[in-house]
This record gives C-alpha cells, structure tokens and sequence, in this order.
C-alpha cells in the first residue's frame, strides 16, 4: 500500500520528529516489564521539563487531547460544582460540553472569536468557582489567551488550562503561572502521532480532587498508582509503541533545547505571517495574540477554499486546514508545528500558494 | 537507547505481527485527510470481518480495550438502568466499577474464578434489565464464558460482550449469536500495540443508545458521524498511526485467514497445555473452558514466583504474567496470542521452564 507523502501543515497532526518514527519501531516491552517502566519513568520526567513542573502526577493520559481534556474535568468537577470557562473558540466551546456532562454547573464566559479573551471578565464572572478553565491556544482561531494573567487572579480557585496546541511551541510554566492541572496533546508541537495526552495535575488539585471520577479509564487516582505510585499497580495496559514514541520525541525536544523549540516556532511563524501579509492576505487573529505555530488567514473574496486546498494537498502533497463553526470556508488555518516547523516548508507553502492565487 | 527484544508470552502485549509495526512508521497523514479516510473505511471493514458483523458503527475506540469497556457502557447505561454482570474474574469486576460509576443499577452475578459462568444463573438474576453483561475470554483466569448460550437467551435485554482477549484468536460470531454490543483491544489476538478497542454495535442498541453519554471522548453518537457518517464530521484527532498499524495488521490476518488463525493459536494452546502437564504442573482452568491463548498453570509448592519469572526474563528474554486479585503469587498466565502464537515459542517456554524448574 501506497501512502502519500504529506507536508502537514494543518492544525495538527504536525510531521513528526523521525526520533518519533523511529521509537514506535522499538521492540514491544510488556506494561509491567522493568525496562518500560524505565521509559515510562523518563517519560514522565521529560514531560515535567516540558511542562516546568515538579508535579508528581504528570503522565501521558491513553488518548488524545480530547482525552486530556476529558481526564482535568472529570477529575476535578462534580455534579454542582461551578466552573467558570472561557469560550474563544471551539476547544473553549468543548470544555462547557465536556463540564456540563459532568454535572457541573458552567459559567460561560464568551469572549469575540479571533481575539484573546479577557481576563478580568472570566475572574469576576463568579465569586468562588471551584474551577476556572480556559484553552491556552485556540487551534480553532490562532489566538494565544493569557493563562498566567488568569491565573495570577484566580484566588481559592483551581486554574485548568487547555495547552493542546502551546506545549513544546510556546512557552508553558505551570509552577511558575500557578496553573492546578493542564493537558496537552502529542500531534502538535511535540511532534508525534496523535494518541496520547501529556497531563500535569498538582498538589491543590490532587487533594480537592473527586475521589470517583465518573470515568474508570480517565481516574488519576488509579492511573497515578500505575504511573507514579510505590506499587506500580496494574491499571490499564499503557500505549506501549506511543509511549516510546513520545518518550524518542522529548528527547529530541530537549535535546535542541526548550528555548531553541520555541524560538524555531516563532521564526517559522514570523516568516509565515509577513509571507502571507506579502502575498496581500489578511492575517485574521488579533496581532499581538497571534500563535506562531497557527496563523489564520482571510480567504479573499471569490477564491474556492475547496478548490485552494484540494490543490495544494493533490498538486504539492501540502495539507492546511479550513476555518471551523461560524469560520468554515471563511479562513484558512495554516499549522507550523513540531518538525514541520522548518523554514523550508514557509517557503514552499508560501511559494505554492502564490502559484495558485496568481500572486 | 538499546531496548531488549522479548518474547511476549503475558497475558498480553503479545508480540506484534511485522506488518502491523511497518503499518507505524507510514507517514503521517491528516484525519481528515482523503487517503486516511480510505484507510479508516477499509480499517473499519475488516474490522466487520473480523467480528463477523454488518453493524454499520464498528470502528476502533480511541483508547485501549478499558476505554473500549467504557465505551460500551456509557453509551447503553444511564442512570438507575439494571445492568446484570457476570463475573467470575477481574474484567467481570472491573465492568462493576465502569457501569456503576454510570449510574447503573448492579446485579451481581458471581460465577467461581477459573470456572466458566453459568448461563442460566446470569439470565435468571433480574427479570428485565436493560443490559446483560459478561466476559467471553477472562484473561485473569484463562477461562472462556459462553456468550452464545447468554445471547440466545437475552429476551428483550441488549447483550454486551468483552472481547478483548478473543477476537481473531477464537471464534467470535457478533451477528449470529446476537451480540448487540462488544469490545476488543488490539495488543491480543490482533497482534498490534495496545492503544486501540475495535468496537462495534448493532441496530438494537444503537437505538436504545444514551442520547447524551457522560463521556464527550467515548460518544459513540458523536464518533459515529466522523468514521461512519455522511458527513465525516470532525469529534477529536483520530490516532493515524495506530490505526494505520491496525489496518495493516488486520490485513496480515485476513490474509491468513480467520479460521487459520484460530486453528494455530488452538494449536499452540494445546502444545503449550500439554507440554505443561507433562512438566508436572497442573493446569487451573476448568477442562472445557480453557482458552488456548491465555493459559493459567499453578505454581508448585515451594517455586518462587518472582525469581522464575525474573530469570524468564533476564536469562531468556522471555515475559510470562502472574496471577491477579486472590490468585497473585499462586498462578501463572502464560499468554500466546497474534504473532506470539507461534510453535517455536511454545517449544522455548517448555524447555526454559523445564530447565528452570529442574524437570
């Protein structure tokens, strides 16, 4: 079989590290055999550099974002319990899903589409939230929202922040911002295949954490006495070949350097925009808010989304992403994450995108 | 990194087969991606072979078979809905836990570990529940449940069956037996890494499903729409690369045939049954019952368990798994299932066993 060669450069899965490629291929280990809890241990350590975090339970949660997502609410939210969240965006959009299946009771705090959402409005939305959540970077908009400022002021409140698409490619500090428990994803800027969630949770959330989560699967209690615990105790069969992905990846991360990742993000993010701004595009999310590691862009009056990127994957072999909810077929979401994060692919995909608008 | 090259004889991971670790390394496309949504489709297929189903939303769970068990109860159990369960091993428990954290109302129906369930007791237990439950192969025990005989006699309950440790290495027949919802993990008798449950669920319970489940990430409804639907809608990033080694695993089975991958892993079973008793060790599981791909041996009086399993290990590379629950330190399962299922590693057990052991 036959599989094309893509340069993905939607919002995510980004290429991957060949570190990452190469880890799925080592040897299978059983979950219990001693050498894997090794790469599982180092894993988790890893993850904690990433995160700046000397959380203890900080693990790959066996699933995707979404999963990530779904483990920070069901084990912090009740039935009753009030979660204030931020929504500039789908992903913000999903942790009210996702809160209000919890039988929690949501305060919505919407912000504009495209812009960071404010602050202050989500910290006066409610007196004594038990939790505040809001997503870091909105892969949905190329927006970065400012979890430390919301975490300077969230007072008695647990600080959940949604870094899906931030970790690895901007910074993240979650001791230094007092953030209570955060998720990312592996198949954005940490450069592997989507399945597995990097979570962090500390020592305020684990103690007025729910003893029962209503997930089996997704209980920290129990997946922490596997991943972190004395006794190693036998939860659910861990993702063997991703985790020794993951834990190859990390290693490359670290390797060239937090600082360097996050400078090559930005680079590639800068030399995209101006690129675009060149070639008489409108960039859409708010500037100053702007991830590098996902640009929006207007798509300009009369110019087939379909058509453009029907193209772009068949002719070049490059993916972007459309616009999502009230945004479908009005922008363009153009990923530059993990190891597709390269000057070379800006300009290809800048070069192929002036071929195709005539410009 | 040197990792060490096992032979995976637990009661799983087992070794993947070649072609389902070449499947990893494709690269990476996008899920929303018209080649990965081939693979997704022809994926989804052989996963209708292999559990001998037309059932429209048969596809592969983000998660490993425990997320499978979740799935399958969050999407046919709300609160206060009886669920019978047979358990006569840890999978029986642990379906408890899941359906009870979902509100359930329990019925209990304890069989005796290492036996096989008794039917008529689990379709006796409650006149009209909405779900009877149970297990066709116990991995803790090496027993196999006869799922058919529950089936035929549900009535108007739904029939939801685990299947993790049986599909592709014994019989398993979802729409002649009457299965209406059932579960499997890909590190068993599929031979790929953990991290995905191939599910599936037929008309019955697809209409009787919990419109809104307490999980967002296992709404089948939701995840229905992009692997099945019209319309492909985005719910959360697919796992490409497992699911990509899934395909290519599945197409390595298929290509064996089913019934010839059942007659070796009966083949291996029996070797490796016989090789034991002939070895003075006695077999656990009622005769009858005994699944061919996960065997339980006591341990004799008098032989450390961990040292054997440690030399096992350390001398020959090889990974047997221990007793669970009440049966820890007195029980061995020895695992051969997908491409672990193979004589030569049978006739390797027997003769480090028999050294080790002195017989």
């Amino acid at each position: 079989m036959v599989v094309s060669d893509r340069v993905l450069m939607g919002p995510g899965p980004c290429n991957p590290y060949p570190e990452a490629t190469e880890g799925l291929t080592r040897p299978m280990l059983g979950h219990l055999d001693p050498e894997f809890i090794q790469i599982l241990d180092e894993t988790c350590d890893r993850l904690r550099t990433v995160w700046a975090t000397g959380n203890a339970v900080t693990l790959p949660v066996s699933g995707t974002g979404s999963a990530g997502m779904e483990a920070a609410f069901v084990n912090t939210v009740g039935p009753g319990d009030t979660v204030t969240v931020g929504v500039n965006g789908l992903f913000g959009e999903r942790m009210c899903d996702v809160a209000d299946r919890c039988g929690a009771e949501v305060i919505r705090v919407d912000g504009t589409w495209g812009q960071p959402l404010d602050p202050s409005a989500l910290l006066s939305a409610h007196p004594s939230p038990k939790v505040i959540a809001l997503v870091h970077a909105e892969t949905s908009t190329g927006v970065r929202n400012d979890v430390a400022a919301v975490a300077a002021g969230k007072g008695d409140a647990l600080l959940l922040a949604d870094c899906v698409t931030s970790l690895g490619g901007i910074p993240v500090a979650i001791d230094e911002w007092g953030v209570d428990i955060a998720y990312s994803g592996t198949q954005k800027c940490l450069g592997v295949s989507p399945g597995l969630a990097p979570l962090t949770i500390g020592a305020r959330a684990w103690e007025r954490r729910i003893a029962r989560p209503q997930s089996w699967y997704l209980d920290l209690g129990m997946i922490g006495d596997y991943t972190a615990g004395a006794t190693r105790k036998y939860h659910h069969t861990a993702p063997i070949a991703m985790i020794a992905s993951l834990h190859a990846a990390l290693g490359a991360l670290l390797e060239e350097g937090l600082e360097a990742s996050w400078a090559r993000h930005a680079q590639c993010g800068a030399l995209l925009q101006e690129g675009l701004e060149k070639l008489g595009l409108e960039l859409w999310a708010t500037e100053g808010s702007r991830l590098p590691q996902l640009t929006t862009v207007v798509i300009p009056e009369g110019v087939d989304d379909g058509a453009i990127r029907r193209t772009l994957l068949q002719r070049y072999g490059i993916e972007i992403g459309g616009g999502v909810g009230p945004w479908a077929g009005k922008l363009w979401r153009i990923g530059c994450m993990g190891h597709t994060a390269r000057i070379r692919n800006v300009t290809l995909l800048l070069a192929a995108l002036g071929e195709l608008l005539g410009r």
